[in-house]
């Protein structure tokens, strides 16, 4: 099986890909202390056409060289806002009308794969802090908690693989 | 909503994690480069009860402080196995009957989520290098090639994005 070259997969230029119609889904993030977890969210992003990302409290924005090393590129193709309160984002969401999904282990969680998004609606994720997690205040205006079962000896997975899950999950609900 | 503690998640010690059932999902590392991403990926595979990994070529093993420093421990957990040449673990995977999944952007690939794998089978999922992907060798050896749809300005994910999107597709359809 021959390989695609990077004519076959004939990707869209930055501008072509701006003025595409998006996925109805936000990635806000919360505190993020990575600049390669950022960028590497970038990418992910980037890769499933989300409408923006929401950069908030200690979260770095670009331009860096840091969050240019994972995102190669993608941080000038994702739309991007920063707040320096995250709770200033969960109010712009909510008042777009738009459903609040943190991802958190939290004692009323629906579990990812049980959580099946209406294709009409319109989403955010929440992802937290590597150490900390989704801050409580948050947590509290969720209009749900979604948690990826676990089942090994780690408390967690690396946010960006964590938001990468999310993210395709939403993706294959939303655009199939 | 209250966040689950330590003590909720009630998580495996490395003893009761290595003697359970494990997931029949062996991930293979063609050259990864980064050992950032081998770490990431050993914490994924924790998390869904990986049987194995594979490191292969220039693929970094445990023990490293840079693998532990993304893996956070899961390094000790997940059994894991070393060939100098990739080649030689694809041979062992066919021995044994394992259907060797190769994670790559070819002219015959199929979509990932259109990839139903049967819940008493046995898979591999072979991901490559941060730039070159995998060798063409091992491509030609592939039962299946999967590609990870893509709409973006970038032409891939990061290795440990994929890897987890793959494990987290093959959990969701194996385990439940």
């Amino acid at each position: 099986m021959e390989k695609k070259s990077i004519w076959d997969l004939d990707r869209d230029s930055v501008e072509v890909f701006r003025s595409k119609k998006k996925l109805p889904l936000t990635v806000v993030l919360d505190n993020i202390r990575s600049l390669n977890n950022i960028g590497s969210i970038f990418r992910t992003s980037d890769a499933f056409m989300v409408r923006r990302i929401m950069l908030c409290g200690i979260t770095a924005t670009p331009p860096s060289a840091e969050i240019h090393k994972t995102a190669l590129g993608a941080e000038e193709s994702v739309s991007w806002e920063y707040y320096p309160e995250t709770m200033d984002a969960i109010r712009v969401l909510k008042a777009e009308g738009t459903m609040v999904c943190v991802l958190e282990q939290v004692k009323d969680s629906v579990m990812l794969h049980d959580f099946h998004p209406c294709p009409s609606g319109s989403f955010a994720i929440v992802a937290g802090h590597e150490v900390h997690g989704v801050d409580q205040a948050v947590v509290d205006e969720a209009d749900v908690c979604l948690e990826i079962p676990q089942f090994g000896t780690k408390h967690s997975l690396n946010v960006a693989v964590s938001v990468g899950l999310a993210i395709w999950h939403f993706f294959c609900a939303l655009k199939r």
